[in-house]
């Protein structure tokens, strides 16, 4: 028997298993200092109230005959797709319900949409990025390009003609740079996708971090994307369902591959080798778009971007260029003084005790920058930052 | 670009369908028939009091934030892995803990597992089967050849050694047969592949319906199966769990091919592809393996048990020939007259009102056979057998 090949090309990522030494080897030798930790990529506030009533009310159905539930449809309950219809109704997004399917998360559907692509498809993916995308394209042994996002382009690659391809991954807002494309900029890429036929992935898993009616929060709001786009979004961040999981994908009825419907073909895939998202979950994430529920988990996003706004402010103050910050809970930085990403790391972390992420982890043009993330609570990255300004 | 063309290859399936159709047909010509639906192919007693208290202190824990919890591992957190080594242990089978992943269920890891293989690998699926194992490798484009399972051999195919294969599906008890390989027959199965160096993917999915110690309830029970046996269990008939959505998979780290580990192959497919099964859901399933959690899905599975011994016991003294219904909820009988399974659901339906599953639906082998399931309640379990009684 033949095991898959592609595999053995994977390179093993040693970033978090190096920072984690490197702060662990800190800590042992200066047990007296507090160190903060600014690498955090995952949320630490709890689960909205809601949210923790509604997972009891499921449990309890559950638990008696007559409310209790079995297999559940594979694309989701129609209570949870009728209210991310509205969620997107109200951003002028018109979608149908058999439009959206429920999934663990976007990470999952991420890796596993590529199940509908064929493997000679060429897939364009930007440099620095998350990376999940490279990584199952590898795995498919599929020709992966990458397009330079730089200091020049705000870390906002635009299309270029003369490169083909045919699957293009976006994440806006991104990880890990925190930067967000204009309606004027993502046209551009559906733009080139009808012209080159080519389908972008749009990853949308920190779409509420968006406080501007101007940026777009879902790709759908640029005209022509139902023909060449999928959506991925999340409750992760959202309404801190990271360890809940629990996201959404949206594939449009109007996606006609070679006379295929993509819509159809992920209802296959779906129903052919997922069963579905718990049902406590699914319960869990519609308390999310109650009225209270949306106050609640407005709280915790805006309790983020307040300490994204403080680290924003200290690069300001100190006049260092970054993206970032305002509508994402990251803040990508250029190392000061020309350092590179794990000589900044060495010199936060020995100096003021602080702990972030370096760019280069993330990509050939992340060498030279740094990533900070606001996951930490308000006094800590309040501290974080007076160690910082007193430091640069 | 392209579409994954071997989707145009899957059939569709309107099994379920017909079946639906036929008896909304039926329902409407007869208002006052009470049809009795021995066809389900899900659990319907609720979860147990223990899962549904775990429910509820784990949401508990996620709306605080001393306790909340992001990210999980996405192998599953160490107290469920540590639970599932214990049960193993019982039943005599010495696993290491980073042998066993947490998975969203059985399907999806059946489904996943095939990441790890080579396209070029010929699978081999025993004719009737559960659609799954087909489907997904069409949709890989692999090579698919079919074991017979008959009455000659009481639908327990066994190798064939001129028959070459790298994938091998057995599913013990089997869906839909319920007939269950003893250790002689599962061993020749091992001694089969690690000859030919073949993989065997067993679906131990109805373990928990195994009275006998007699009988196999984990692969791992045979002398080298550790060698060439992946083996996928779920907590969806052991405990209900089928909308609750938690199963466990099995990769032994002495499964070497190639040179490579697949324990490791599967960790990073995970790793890339997946981010674990909420935190709830996981602290529900450890509480399965509590004294008392397991006294509560005992008293379950006791109960589908009870009402799969009533139809054998009605089969027994009609003389039907028949598979399952001892250690399996699925009594798998040769429609009497030589009757097609169409035939017969035709005549149970228009004349007691009894709906069950044509076999033909799971294979060509299936044509002349019929599924009845024991998940209904016993009150109409026993009526059903009446009518049958009566009629036959």
């Amino acid at each position: 028997m033949n095991i898959n090949q592609n595999y053995l090309k994977l390179e093993d990522s040693y970033l978090f298993s190096t920072i984690a030494k490197k702060v662990a080897e800190f800590t042992k030798e200066h047990t007296e200092k507090q160190i903060i930790k600014l690498g955090i990529g995952d949320v630490t506030l709890p689960l909205a109230p809601v949210v923790v009533e509604a997972i009891k009310e499921a449990a309890d159905e559950m638990g008696k005959r007559e409310t209790f539930r079995g297999y559940g449809p594979e694309q989701g309950y129609a209570f949870l797709r009728e209210s991310i219809k509205n969620y997107y109704s109200k951003k002028s997004v018109e979608l149908e319900s058999d439009e959206i399917f429920i999934s663990d998360g976007a990470k999952s559907d991420l890796g596993n949409i590529l199940d509908i692509f064929g493997l000679d498809n060429t897939v364009l993916v930007p440099d620095p990025v998350y990376p999940v995308y490279v990584d199952t394209n590898i795995m498919a042994g599929r020709k992966i390009i990458f397009a330079d996002a730089n200091e020049s382009n705000e870390f906002l690659p635009l299309p270029d003609e003369n490169v083909k391809c045919d699957i293009i991954y976006i994440c806006s807002p991104n990880n890990p740079t925190g930067s967000v494309y204009t309606k004027e900029k993502l046209a551009k890429w559906v733009d080139y996708a009808l012209k080159n036929d080519a389908i972008i992935l749009f990853d949308a898993a920190y779409e509420c971090f968006i406080k501007s009616h101007e940026l777009p929060s879902s790709i759908y709001q640029i005209e022509g994307a139902k023909d060449c786009a999928i959506e991925f979004c999340s409750f992760s961040k959202t309404a801190g369902f990271t360890g809940t999981r629990c996201g959404y994908t949206v594939v449009p009825k109007s996606l006609i591959k070679q006379g295929a419907s993509l819509n159809k073909f992920w209802v296959r895939r779906q129903t052919t080798k997922f069963n579905g998202v718990p049902y406590i979950v699914q319960k869990a994430a519609n308390a999310v778009f109650s009225d209270v529920g949306q106050l609640q988990i407005k709280e915790n996003i805006q309790y983020y971007s307040n300490n994204a706004k403080i680290i924003a402010e200290t690069m300001d103050k100190k006049g260092i260029w970054y993206t970032g910050g305002k509508h994402s809970p990251y803040i990508w930085l250029k190392c000061p003084n020309n350092m590179s990403s794990w000589e900044f790391f060495d010199y936060l972390l020995n100096n003021i005790a602080v702990v972030g992420t370096p760019g280069s982890g993330f990509g050939r043009n992340g060498e030279g920058y740094f990533r900070l993330t606001s996951f930490n609570n308000t006094e800590k990255t309040i501290e974080a930052m007076k160690r910082f300004s007193d430091l640069i």
